[in-house]
């Protein structure tokens, strides 16, 4: 077993099934939620482990890493045991297909995730990008968030997580949001655990909401999440940029971008949120 | 029935099942392709009618547009009869979640998709938005696209769907790409049918690929869409805009962004797909 905090909590254990269709006994961890809520990110970092598996579990395409994986909550699930079902619906030669689905101990779905696997090459280098990395300040002069939300809530989570905040995005904290909507930072894990694809996909999910840049609200809980791993990350601390797009009808767009030490574009994520800003004043930027 | 194409090529018919679980007849129309491959979007919008039929098909919320929308292409189903199956996964007060499979004769997955289902008040107004509509030459000032792609390949499609580009993203049809990685312009539907939530749904993928605008290349075939749908559009053209991200790996990811004909921003949408341009030298801006 590893030492890795992050390991242990998204751990799987077969529990039942064939080549095609298995059954993982997994524990929903305590530690690694915003308040009682378990985080999206790690629930489907939990998902995508078993779906490796699963793929992996007889002779065939050897596809260790997630390349594309959608979730949508549907209910959030208690902390402890749970289910995850997975099913297999394709493997390919330079990809493989696998569904997953969390269920609570009534049959309940939880979340319903999809995943391509595949296996990212180390050495290949972009061909082409629109996407520039942001100027932030040194890891050290940023500013780690701690273990209670400016709301109030508990965040058993940042124990395990070090998000260290670009200084000028810190205004929320004193109930001075700047209006951009937009955050960004420096994330490893606390015990030191270096990135990996499948890390990545807790990553894009691992910031505070983009809206506290807006205005404070309370719990902003994710509906859907998507996410491209475009790469294997270099050892060392991800650059995260987490930026809103549209609040509407009390929902939100959020785009997150992660870079690695090279400064190398390894993750992008699309998600939409509930959020409820209704009588807040809209900021100046609208 | 309807005298619209899109409404007529997007047709499902329940065939078996109960209240959450149910089997629907479709047909995979030759007319809504590329080349002879059925376009991705025009799937997920077939799909989210059959979610939308099976959540609505007992009493209880009234769900009629998709909110989110994710669909993994497994593998490009075969034009003519093929099944959808569904599954509701959870009726809610403002949402329901189901998933959808389109499934080819033999029984093999082609693709899976799940949905977050509700209802847009057509009254609501943003927020709060960091999205700015693009400035674009009136509709009559733009280049409709023909029905055969500058690589020679037919777009049965075009019949359909009346798409009429800004000139200057029209480089790619005289082999001189911007290299900006960008294309935008008008969409309707040549019969005049007016869009609605489910139609942002084909609206996002309807465009031929951003990387136009940086290299020729053959097929790119769409891995994963994912559509969040934010408004129900007024009548009239939408303004759409493709852009690129990161081109590695053989993999780019796009991003879609749909403006009803007040300027508002009705759907959002981020794409992997597979493209070949390892042998032509990058572009400029890399």
């Amino acid at each position: 077993m590893t030492d890795s905090t992050f390991d242990r909590a998204t751990a799987v254990s077969a529990a039942a099934g064939a080549a095609d269709r298995a059954v993982f006994a997994i524990e929903v961890d305590p530690d690694w939620t915003i308040g009682d809520k378990p985080n999206g990110g790690y629930l489907l970092a939990t998902l995508a482990r078993a779906a490796i598996a699963t793929v992996g579990s007889i002779e065939g395409p050897d596809h260790p890493h997630p390349v594309a994986a959608t979730a949508h909550y549907v209910a959030s699930p208690p902390l402890g045991p749970a289910e995850a079902h997975l099913e297999v619906l394709r493997r390919g030669r330079r990809m493989s297909q696998a569904r997953a689905r969390l269920i609570r101990d009534d049959g309940s779905p939880c979340v319903e995730a999809t995943f391509a696997l595949g296996r990212h090459d180390p050495a290949t280098e972009p061909w082409w990008s629109d996407v520039a990395v942001p100027d932030l300040p040194p890891r050290d002069d940023c500013v780690r968030l701690p273990g209670v939300a400016p709301t109030g809530v508990a965040l058993p989570i940042m124990q395990h997580v070090d998000v260290r905040l670009d200084p000028a995005v810190m205004g929320f904290a004193s109930g001075q949001p700047s209006g951009a909507g937009e955050l960004r930072g420096w994330l490893t894990f606390a015990d030191g655990r270096p990135p990996d694809p499948l890390a990545l996909l807790f990553a894009v999910d691992a910031f505070p909401p983009a809206t506290f840049d807006l205005a404070m609200s309370g719990w902003v809980p994710t509906l859907e999440l998507t996410v491209y791993v475009r790469g294997v990350p270099a050892p060392g601390p991800l650059l995260v940029r987490q930026r809103a797009g549209l609040v509407e009808a009390g929902l939100v767009d959020e785009v997150c971008h992660v870079w690695d030490s090279r400064g190398r574009l390894v993750a992008q994520a699309t998600q939409l949120a509930g959020i409820r800003v209704g009588e807040t004043p809209s900021p100046a930027r609208t």
